[in-house]
């Protein structure tokens, strides 16, 4: 995009819209999938680590760095539950891409929109080797800030055509309906958890504020049913019954991260389950009969958001859909930063050393 | 500086510079050291981990974070030595700066000057806690990108007025000697190690680029020296032979971190080290004797990285000297990210679900 060695293109969320309005939301995470596939398959070649979480009584800052051997990424996400109702985002993310070969950033973007993206382009890329073949309604529990994402990635990348939708809020449920308007999805309102998975061959949840709540019970998971469980994602945050974990067979991203963080916290450390990369690859089977019940337990994983990243990266070009940020200091002589300092000082004015 | 939700004030290369010119080197160095100090000083408070690296064959990529509970940041560093060669710098840094209340960023600056300015700062703090008084002559080995720093820092908070230096590039040290030459130090030029710690009480060390090197033999350490070793930083790398480190008391930043990465690395696991921040608190002395040889073994720790980021987000105020950075995605409804697309897509034009 430019050789001029300080300078990192930066998507803002005014440009990463624009980047979604250009591409379109649907396309968007259906390559995006393609990509986290692509990264999905080549799974033993990442430097892999569990996200580096800073934890106070409010919520929690993470670090998900991952590399490649070719590029390095990682992504700054904070998780703040109470934010909403101060009208903040509970979730807020930017990320960064970086050659590994010099260490230099090749990108910094905005990721609160880009993590929506790649969360949806997960699910639906998940429940594309999982669940049940011809399923065209799904269920959605939890109709907040994710759930257009989902519907929409569902419907591109499954063949969804129907979302019943349930929040303890109607009005999120109101909102949900009328973004998803023009979208081809039928909508269907519901007025409770029961009503919403009803003919349902995949149950999506997806609720933000709960601690170790149980959004579905096991009365409500039918034979054959995929479970795509969004919602629960961190340490004492869980969403689904225990018993629901029992009857089901357990797809997740990275073992050592969900055993923390995922639904599976409420099972034995060495509870089996399936690396979703392996079924990727066809080292391992995902759903071998009609009446099992597959479960993606999803917590994400630095590797989608690398794919992600990787991802813009490639788009960005030939696009105006960025700015250059001056963010590498860049002397004449590498070995001359103070050098550097003088100059600006010739050029200009101001104390150096003298200053006190 | 502002109360736009998704502006996160940015401090350029070309900013930082200006700001450093606004204050003097010397001048934020000093001031780092009291932030650095005062920071060192209620080190029980911090969330410490040690640093997060992902490491290639030419080099590593880092990520540096740590919190007060209040204000949390972290730095992101390379480190790849055969950049020199290619005009590009060995070491490049960026660090952002967050309030933990609400997991939002509030400042994204450059750091690889910054780095410079703390890593000079922190060097001079702990030989003001150990070195002996009244030293005025320091030898400074490896006359690179940080050694106009580390002279200036030493003159301003230890009172040095000699620095004498060697490096195997005599135009390494002739850019040293040409940069230092309107700040009131008296430099001298030496061609070996043995001439530039000829009367120096202050021995520093910091070269860039070498694998377990012996910068400093044994008997080129008398009695009664301090020894600031800052090149030896990462595991595989050291500068100092290994009997220079059995006649020392060993002052450390963080232990987990230093014997990874320090000279220490050299030592047994259970090698009796001193906490710096102990020393400034007053909890262990320093130093106990005029004979007493003492080391600060070097690293570089997040917590001096998060006083920097606190002081340039301090000294910010009231400046011209950052850019509002549109990073965080602002929806007039947290819950309707969604609707903020649709909403950008009705103001102007361009496809979204509809797209493919």
């Amino acid at each position: 995009m430019t050789k001029k060695l300080n300078v990192v293109p930066f998507v803002s969320v005014d440009n990463m819209m624009k980047l979604v309005l250009h591409l379109g939301v649907t396309r968007m995470m259906t390559e995006i999938a393609d990509y986290i596939e692509a990264d999905f398959k080549r799974w033993p070649l990442f430097d892999k680590t569990p996200r580096v979480a800073s934890h106070s009584d409010v919520g929690v800052i993470e670090l998900m760095p991952t590399s490649d051997g070719e590029m390095y990424g990682f992504k700054y996400v904070n998780g703040h539950p109470k934010n909403m109702k101060e009208g903040l985002q509970t979730v807020t993310a930017f990320g960064l891409l970086a050659d590994v070969n010099t260490g230099y950033p090749i990108l910094l973007t905005e990721m609160t929109i880009l993590t929506a993206l790649r969360t949806a382009a997960m699910s639906a890329l998940a429940a594309k080797h999982l669940a049940p073949k011809g399923v065209k309604t799904m269920a959605m529990i939890g109709n907040g800030a994710q759930a257009e994402f989902q519907a929409l990635a569902f419907q591109a990348i499954c063949g969804i055509d129907t979302v019943r939708l349930y929040d303890i809020d109607p009005a999120a449920t109101e909102k949900c309906v009328r973004n998803l308007a023009a979208t081809g999805l039928r909508t269907v309102i519901c007025r409770s958890p029961e009503e919403a998975v009803e003919g349902a061959g995949i149950i999506t949840t997806c609720t933000a504020d709960k601690q170790n709540a149980t959004i579905l019970t096991d009365n409500l998971v039918g034979a054959g049913v995929h479970i795509n469980a969004v919602g629960g994602d961190c340490p004492g945050k869980t969403e689904l019954h225990r018993d629901i974990l029992l009857r089901s067979s357990i797809f997740v991203e990275y073992p050592p991260q969900t055993r923390i963080e995922g639904e599976i916290q409420q099972l034995e450390a060495d509870h089996p389950v399936t690396e979703l990369w392996q079924v990727m690859t066809g080292a391992v089977q995902g759903r071998t009969d009609a009446r099992q019940i597959t479960l993606f337990d999803s917590v994400g994983f630095a590797i989608e958001d690398f794919s992600a990243l990787r991802y813009v990266h490639d788009r960005l070009k030939g696009t105006r859909f960025f700015d250059e940020l001056d963010m590498i200091a860049d002397p004449d002589d590498p070995r001359d930063l103070f050098g550097m300092l003088l100059r600006a000082k010739a050029a200009g004015q101001g104390p150096l050393a003298t200053a006190c």
